[in-house]
Formats: structure tokens, sequence, C-alpha cells
């Protein structure tokens, strides 16, 4: 098995180098084979590596000229740093086979667009998703797309289960994922017809597709992969990230209520750290833009080191799982099914 | 001011009478001059009415010859419960002009069907919604719509703008509503062309619209009225509720985790007593449909003693502040706006 390379692009995200540096160093601590290509200005990352020893023996520092800032639009941030940015040679590197899999936590609609263009989709994928891993009672669910496009075809709902279901298994290590579709009822009769259509065509195909899913249904678990589109699928895991920021204040404020429950909070205060943490979105960061010709790991904007470092190891699991050649063979396997919803469209 | 009378739905939710005579009893001691309706079974609602006797001197009973089953489709109960189902019954009085609002805890969609069928929208708006009151960490919001039709066009947003302010403005006593639209980002660029477009007309009109909302900000009470359409708010809705479920259940295991934990419970025992009522989705209880000639408050079927009357309370409420001429006087003002967005449709 060749050497697995990971493409940071160094600047990314709201700290820059000092947060993204430090997350790959604690990366790095259990996988001491992989190997790293630091994208940015090679001064900025020589002062943070130098903290971190470990990291430096097994880096490459690339210097890219320019940094595309958080809050340039897409189409701006294409045309400055087209070949000249960090974020695109990061990407052209996972392209040229240099690097196996590359991870930002800068722009996000910048990264989208720049992976579509460097990298293309999969054959058989229309679209590409950006795929969440979503915290639950009983472990973790991946849940597509939140969010690089609105709206969906029955053909392209299937073509995210196919690429969420890899996902899962590759990163997750489940081996017969529980696939399923979001909607606003059990019952047959509800949803958009765009829904119920792929319920159609999951049914009839080899996935372990379990039906349909409702929002309350995620935290618990009941299914492995949650399919929707990315409108939905957003504003289902920013609702959770803002009940689950509400709830926290409101423990906050209970347990400062009075000094009995002070007390409590003392006695109970490992507990509470505990909860803390099962609460914490970094530990769950790392989405994915799924369906393209190589692997581009979305760490959030605001995470910490901790936050990061998971976006990277969900890297380097992927690319060593070879999740892109798995979506790639069970898409192909698809096709027919895939083929005849396409005819039923034009009949 | 004639005398407030509410129409109830006796027999319907997951625990029939027992619950939701219960409820208004409770409702009831704080509204001392409001009557009641109470339609079903005549033999159930009298065993359980004799446990509560000062509903009895308040209240009618009406007897009906059968219930809407909580499973049963919308289609179906349409057709079997027309005309001698309490439900239908309850909500014909508010037609009638009998009461001046109603209750029920029974199907989702058969009530929804029935209650367009007997009221019929109010004159300019196209499709009623159904509101829900989203607790935050400020307060309490409305969110619309959260599942009564799919999908939404430009007008129908602001339509939903206008009815959910009529609701916060009458109910949670919010003088002036910060009306936003729920969307996946809140640059301009983002969202549907149906969520930009209502955008443009919100900026247009004389309500108090803020712009676009994310999942995030709902619980952080950053609008009082958050408008969308029904599949996106239904699975916001139940996204939010199955977070603060599997929160819950983080919580009971980390206090249960050791011995300390269990004793910092106890010291704070009476600080987690007001978070679980905090986290509890009965105390917000009561969704409305809005936009029909008349006040239909849907309570959860599962809702407890407490939540029911919560469902009364918002029902009594409503009705005493005319909410329905409120929403009836908006629209007619906004008329020329939605008049004009017609026409852009056709341009």
């Amino acid at each position: 098995m060749s050497k697995t390379i990971i493409a940071i692009d160094a600047m990314g995200g709201d700290f820059g180098p000092e947060v993204t540096l430090a997350g790959v160093a604690r990366a790095a601590l259990a996988y001491p084979d992989v190997r790293f290509e630091l994208y940015g200005e090679e001064a900025a990352i020589r002062q943070h590596l130098a903290k971190h020893k470990g990291l430096e023996s097994v880096s490459t520092i690339i210097d890219c000229e320019m940094s595309i800032a958080m809050e340039t639009k897409p189409s701006v941030a294409l045309r400055q740093g087209r070949k000249i940015s960090g974020m695109w040679k990061a990407i052209e590197s996972v392209k040229n086979g240099g690097a196996s899999a590359c991870v930002s936590a800068g722009n996000t609609g910048a990264l989208m667009a720049m992976s579509k263009i460097i990298l293309r989709t999969l054959p058989g994928i229309e679209r590409p998703a950006l795929a969440g891993i979503w915290p639950t009672v009983k472990g973790e669910s991946v849940v597509l797309d939140v969010g690089a496009t609105i709206g969906g075809t029955p053909s392209q709902f299937v073509q995210f289960a196919v690429m969420g279901a890899a996902y899962a298994k590759t990163v997750l290590g489940v081996l017969t994922p529980r696939i399923a579709l979001l909607n606003i009822g059990v019952e047959d009769m509800k949803g958009t017809d765009a829904v119920r259509d792929a319920a159609d065509l999951l049914t009839r195909s080899d996935l372990n597709f379990t039906g349909f899913i409702e929002g309350t249904g995620i935290g618990q678990g009941e299914a492995d992969v949650v399919v929707t589109e990315g409108f939905t699928g957003n504003v289902a895991l920013k609702t959770a990230e803002g009940t689950a920021r509400q709830l926290g204040e409101y423990l906050r404020q209970a347990m400062s209520s009075s000094l009995m429950s002070r007390i409590g909070y003392l006695f109970a205060r490992s507990a509470f750290a505990a909860l803390r943490e099962r609460m914490d979105p970094n530990a769950a960061n790392g989405g994915m833009f799924l369906g393209l010709n190589g692997i581009v790991v979305k760490s959030h904007g605001s995470a910490d080191i901790e936050g990061y470092a998971t976006a990277v190891t969900v890297a380097i699991e992927a690319a060593e799982a070879r999740m892109v050649d798995t979506i790639a063979a069970d898409i192909e396997k698809m096709q027919a099914l895939l083929d005849d919803a396409w005819v039923g469209v034009l009949d």
C-alpha cells in the first residue's frame, strides 16, 4: 500500500495555522506512517510548525501566495484563488495523485466550488453532497446533504444513499448501514413527490433501506445514513446545534441558580465535563464532500484543535479505506436502477 | 364582550377524556368566565367530568356518535367522520359562532382537513399554516408552517409572516414581532428562489422583517416569528425535539455515572427539576392552524394534563384577543403588495 498523504489547507478556518497545525499534530500521533502537505504562507506555517517537532519530520510545506478569506463569495474566491491559493493547491494535489485526501476549515462555498471544478463528480453521480457526522444516543450517523446543493431528484437521493453508505462503511465502520429518507411523517402518503419516488427506488435497490425517518429519529440513531436534500439537511443540522447550545445555556443557568445547585455542580463536575464533551460539536467534526473523484474533508471554521484533529482523522480513515473506490463501485452496480428511474422521468 | 366559549374535541389524543378534561379543568381555573363545549361520548365524558366539579358547572356536553382514531388517514376520517364525529362538530361550532375557538389533540391530518373544509381560509390567504410555539433562551417564538402543507410561493411566505405576527402579538404579547425567514445562510445569495423572492417582498412590506435566520438562531430567540414552508419547518421542529430528548438522555447518564455525580444530583435536584420543566415540550404545547375563518388549536397527541391546559389557554387568549380579525385586517393592508407579487409571477 502506498503511503497516505494528506493535503492541509493550513491557513483556513477562523484561527488559521495556530489551530490547524496543532490539530494535524494531534492526529499525526495516532498515524505515524501518514505524511502531510501543508499549503499556505510559509513563514506563518514555519512559525507554528516549530511548536510541533513530531509533525515537522512528516510534513512538507508548500508556500502559496494567497489565502481565501472566510467571507469571500465563492465566485470571487474562484476568480482570485484559482491555481494560486492554498485551498486550490491542496485540492489539486488530490487530483494529481500527490495527496490521498485534503482537509480545509476554510470558506465552505469556495471549497465546494473548487472541489467540483478540480476533482469533478464520479461517473454516475450528478451532484456532490456535503455529508455531516451526527452524534446520536447509539453512536454516530451520517446525514447528507447538509448544504452542498438545494433540492434533489429521486435518482439524486439514491446517489446520496450510496455515497452515505460508503462513508458509514469506511469511516464509521458500520458493516451494513441502515439507510433512511428524512420525511415529515412515516406514513406512505406524506412528503414530497421526490422523497416518495426516491423511497420506491431505494426499496427496489440492494441497499439496506429501512424507510422514512422523522427529525426526532436522527438523534435516536434510528438510521446510520439519513438522506435528504441540502436545504432541509442544513436546517436540521443547524437546528440541532442551536438546540444543544440552548440546552447547555439552560443547564448552566440551572446549575448556578442556588447555593445547593452550585454545591451539586461541584460534586458532579466530572459528570458535567463528560456531558459537555458529548454535547461538543467539535467531537463529530469532519463534514465530507462526497461524490467527487477524491476526498475533501470540511472542518468547521470555528473548530478547535481537537475538532480539527477529528477532521484530519476522518480524511485519513476515508483515504486508507479507499472510500472513493467503494462509492464508484457501488454506483456502478446501481446503474441499471438509476437508468430506469431516468427513463421513468421521460415517460 | 360576548362570553368566550371553547369547543373541546374531548375524545382526541393518546389518552382521551381522562387527560383532556383534566387539562380543560386546569385551564378553567385561571379563566372563570370562559365556558366549554365538550364533544364526544357522553358516558365517557360524564365519568371523567365527575372528577372536576368546577368544570361541570361551566360545561355543556354534546354527545357524538363517533370519534376519529389517531391513525386514520385524513381522507378516510373525512368520509367517516363528516357531520357526526366530535372533531367535526367541535369545528362546526366555531363556524356557526357557537364557540370562539376549538381545541383538539386528535389526528392532525384529519383536523387540518376538516378545519379547511368547514372554516375555509380567510380572504387573501391561499393556504393555512400550522404554527408552533418554540421555546427559546429569550422566551418563546412562533414558527410556521410546521407541517400543514409542503412548499410555498413568495406570496404564501408573506401571508405566513402576517399570520405569525398576529399570533405573536395576540398570544405571546409581542408588540412589534421581529419576523425572519428560515434559510441556510445569511448571505443574500443563499437559499431557494422562493425564499429570496419572499425576502424582497417582506423588505418592501410594513412588517418588521429582520432578514434571514439559520437553524442555530431559532433557539437563541433571534426572531419572534420564523417563517418557512411546512416540510422544512416540520423537520426543524422534530429535530429540535429529538435533540432535546437526546441531551436529556446524556444528562441522565452523566448524573448516574458515579457516586459523586449522584450526590451532586441530590444537591442540585431542584435545579434539575427546573431544567426538566424548561426542556419539557408540553410547556410550549399548542400549535395553531392559522389563516382560517376561526381558531383551531392542535395539542400534541401525547400531551399530558399540563400540556393540554396550555393548548386550551392558547385558544382562550387567541379568541379573546380576536386574533382572526387581526389577521384579516393585516392581510387586507398587504393586498396591494401581494397583488403586485402575483403580477410579478405572470411577467
